[in-house]
C-alpha cells in the first residue's frame, strides 16, 4: 500500500456532487480494492458557499480551476466542468502537461480535442481516461479497450442518448407526438430546457466519436458524422414500424467499410427480436462486434449523478492500481487518419411513408420510381381505400444503396399525387 | 515496447485452438495494443499428430503440461485442460508457484480452489487470471472487478449456462417438452452426450461461485450454492408464465442478506419486461447491481471457440499492458469468509401449479393450507370445468418466505385430492 491518491475535482455539479458522494461513501471498499485511499484533496467550483450537502473537509478551494489543475500536490485532476472549449479545455490540458492524470466525463471536449489530448497525455506518460463522457455508468470504454482487446472491431452501434430514448418509448408506449412527450420530459427534468443537444443528436454524436477511434483505432473525428435527431419521428411512424415488427430507436452506428469509415447518428428501425430494440425508457445501451467475441451488449444507466459519478471511480481506481492504458487502446502517434465513408454510400433497408392522392396509377408511379433506381420493395401497406384523397402508403424496401434511394425519393416527392415529402427511415439489422 | 510476451498452452482443445488461431489472426493488432508481441512459445496436448489447422511454428511441445508449466522461458502459462482437480490444478498450481502469470478458462478449478490459488498467486506477485471461465465471451469479470469498482455491490445474478438457455428458449418457441428439445440440442452440438453437468445446474453453479467472490469480496465457496435445473421444467408451465406475463430462466443469483450470502441456481419466472427475459437461445448475460451504477446487464455469447478464446485473449492483454489486479478484486487475504443464507430464509413470490380433483371444496383446502402460513394469493387460475376429473390449477402469490412456503407445499400434497407433487417455481423481479 503506497499513500493515498490526491485528488482535484474541478467541477462540483452533479457528476461533481455524486463523486464526493461516492468517495466518502465507499472509501473503505475502494481503498481496500486499489490498495491505497483515494482523497479528494482539493476542489473548484463557481459559488463556495452554496450548500451541496458535502463536508470536503480538509479539501483546498480554488476558485480558478486552473490553478487546482496546476497544484502540485495532486496525483489526479478530475475535470466535470463540461463543454468542449474553453476552461474545460484549459484544466485538462493544464493538468496532463504538468504532468498529472486526468479523468474527465466530458464527451464534448474528448469528442472535439480527444486526438490532442491523448497526444500530450502519452507525451507526459499519464492517462487520460473517460469512461463517465460515454453511456453513463455503463463500462463502455473498458467493454471496448479491454474486454475486446483480442478482437478486430467490426461494428459498433449504440443507444447513447437518454433523453431521446425515454421520448421514443414513451411515445410507442402512449401514442403521442414528439412535442407532447418532449413538453413531458422536461417536466420530469429527463429533457432540458434547451434540448437540441439532445434531440437533434449531438450529444449521441459527441458519445459514437468516441468510442469510433476506440474501435477502430483512429482519430476522434466528430465532424465526420452524419447526424440526423429524432424531432422529425412522428407516431404514425412508429406505430407502422410496430406493425412491421420493428422499434424505432436513435441509433450512434460506425463501422468500417472500404478502408473507410461510416460514422451516422439517426432514427432507425431495428427488429423487435433484437436485443437493443428492449432497451427502453432512459437506459442505454452499447453493442459491439468482434471477429472472435460476436457480438455483445451492455445496457444500463446512461446519465445521472451516481451512475456517471460509479464510471469516474472506475477511472479513478484503474489510476490507483496503476494501470497504464493508452487513451484509445493503441498510442496516440498511432491513431490512423481514416476517410470517411460517404453518406451516399451507405447500403441497408429502408422504410418509407407517402401521404399520395387513392387514384389509379399513383402506386404504379412510385414503384416505377424505385424499379428505375434497381430497387426491390419487400412489404408495401395500404390502409384502407379513399378515393380521390390522401392516404399514407408504407414501404420496405429490401437493401439497397442511399444514393439510389435519394434518386427514387426526388423523383417521388415530385409526382403530383404526392402531397407531402416522403418519410423515410433507415432500418439496420443488428 | 519490451520483449515478446511469451505463452505456453496447456490444452489445444477448442479454446486452445480458439486461442492460437486468434493470436495467429490479430496478432499486430494485439501488438498495437499492448506495445509487445504475444508469441506461443510452448504448447502441450495429448496427441502429437493430430491436425489441429494450427502452424504452432517454434512453438516447444510437451507431452507433459505440468512440465510446460515449469518451462523457465514462460512468461505466462495458459490453462484450458479442464476440470476441478488432477492435472488442470496441478498446471495451475505449479506455474504459479514458478511466479508465472496463468490465464485459464476453467471454471470448475476456479470454483473449487479459487481462493487458495488467488493466495498463491498473491504470494508470488503474479496475475491469475480467468475471463474466460464465465459467461465466455462476455468481460463479466472485468465489469465486476474494475467496471463496477466505486461501487458496493448489492446483488449479481445471469443466465450462465448457454445450453439450459437454449432448450428453455426452444420449448417456448416450439411448446415441446423438455426431453425432446434436449434431444436435438444433443444432435446439433449445443449439449453434451452427458448432459447432467449443464442441465442439472453444475456449470452454472460453478460460474455464479466465481462472480460472488468477486461481487462480494468473498472466500469463493461452491458448496454453498443451492442448486437446481432445468429437467423438471414442462411445456406447461412455460405456457402458464407466457400467459401470466413471465419467462422461465435458468438464473445463478447471488446476493448479500443480514451479513451472509445467499446463492441459487435455479429456474427463474421472469418478469417478461425484465431485460434478461429477453436473453435467448445459447446467449448468456450477467447483471448487477451496485449502489451508485443501478443496473447493467451484459449479454453475448457464453461459450464457444471464438468467445472464450477472445476472453482468453483479453486477460494476456492485460498481462502483457502490465495490469496487477488481486484475483477477486481485493487481496486474497482480505477475502471474507461469510455466512451462507439458509435457502430456508430466501424470501419472494412464487408460481404453484397443482394438478386436483375438480370437486368442491379443493380449493378452499389448498388457500386455507396458503392462509395458515401466511401467504397471500396474487392471482389463480383454473382451466375449464372437469367435475369428478384431474384439472390443472396455478397460483402466483405475493412475497413470502421459504420456509413458510415449504410448509404449505407439504401441507397440500398431503390433500387427498391433490394427485401430484406440487410444483413450485420461484420469482424474481430483478
Amino acid at each position: 500500500m503506497t499513500g493515498a491518491m490526491k485528488i482535484g475535482v474541478a467541477g462540483l455539479g452533479t457528476v461533481g456532487g455524486g463523486l464526493c458522494r461516492l468517495i466518502e461513501t465507499n472509501g473503505s471498499l475502494l481503498a481496500q480494492r486499489c490498495g491505497r485511499s483515494l482523497l479528494v484533496s482539493a476542489v473548484s467550483a463557481r459559488d463556495r458557499r452554496k450548500d451541496r450537502g458535502l463536508s470536503l473537509e480538509g479539501a483546498r478551494w480554488y476558485e480558478d480551476p486552473v490553478s487546482l489543475a496546476k497544484d502540485p500536490e495532486l496525483d489526479v485532476v478530475v475535470e466535470l466542468i463540461g463543454g468542449s472549449e474553453g476552461v474545460a479545455y484549459e484544466v485538462v490540458a493544464t493538468a496532463l502537461s504538468a504532468g498529472k492524470h486526468v479523468v474527465t466525463a466530458n464527451k464534448a471536449l474528448i469528442a472535439h480535442h480527444g486526438t490532442a489530448l491523448a497526444r500530450i497525455a502519452e507525451e507526459k506518460g499519464v492517462t487520460l481516461a473517460y469512461e463517465g463522457a460515454v453511456a453513463g455508468g455503463i463500462p463502455a470504454i473498458k467493454t471496448l479497450r479491454e474486454g475486446l482487446a483480442g478482437n478486430r472491431v467490426t461494428r459498433v452501434q449504440g443507444i447513447l442518448n437518454g433523453t431521446c430514448n425515454y421520448i421514443l418509448t414513451t411515445m410507442r408506449e402512449t401514442g403521442r407526438e414528439f412535442g407532447e412527450v418532449l413538453d413531458e420530459a422536461q417536466k420530469l427534468g429527463y429533457a432540458e430546457a434547451d434540448p437540441s443537444f439532445d434531440v437533434d443528436g449531438v450529444d449521441a454524436a459527441h458519445k459514437l466519436a468516441i468510442i469510433t477511434a476506440l474501435a477502430f483505432g483512429c482519430e476522434v473525428d466528430f465532424d465526420a458524422i452524419q447526424v440526423e435527431g429524432i424531432r422529425r419521428v412522428s407516431a404514425i411512424d412508429i406505430a407502422y414500424a410496430e406493425e412491421l415488427g420493428f422499434r424505432i430507436k436513435l441509433l450512434g452506428i460506425a463501422q468500417r467499410r472500404n478502408g473507410a469509415i461510416e460514422q451516422r447518428v439517426h432514427p432507425c428501425m431495428v427488429p423487435k427480436s433484437a436485443p437493443i430494440a428492449s432497451v427502453e425508457g432512459v437506459f442505454n445501451a452499447v453493442h459491439a462486434e468482434g471477429d472472435f467475441v460476436g457480438r455483445i451488449m451492455i445496457e444500463g444507466a446512461g446519465a445521472g449523478e451516481r451512475p456517471t459519478a460509479s464510471a469516474v471511480a472506475a477511472d479513478l481506481l484503474d489510476i490507483a492500481r496503476g494501470a497504464q492504458l493508452p487513451t484509445f487502446g493503441i498510442s496516440a502517434t498511432a491513431l490512423e487518419s481514416l476517410p470517411t465513408l460517404p453518406m451516399a454510400e451507405h447500403r441497408g433497408a429502408y422504410y418509407l411513408r407517402l401521404l399520395v392522392v387513392d387514384r389509379p396509377g399513383v402506386i404504379a408511379d412510385v414503384a416505377a420510381a424505385l424499379r428505375d433506381e434497381d430497387i426491390s420493395v419487400e412489404a408495401m401497406l395500404q390502409r384502407g381505400r379513399a378515393p380521390g384523397e390522401a392516404v399514407p402508403v408504407v414501404i420496405v424496401t429490401h437493401e439497397t444503396g442511399e444514393a439510389q434511394m435519394a434518386k427514387a425519393l426526388a423523383r417521388i416527392e415530385a409526382l403530383k399525387s404526392c402531397l407531402e415529402t416522403p418519410r423515410m427511415i433507415r432500418i439496420e439489422q443488428p
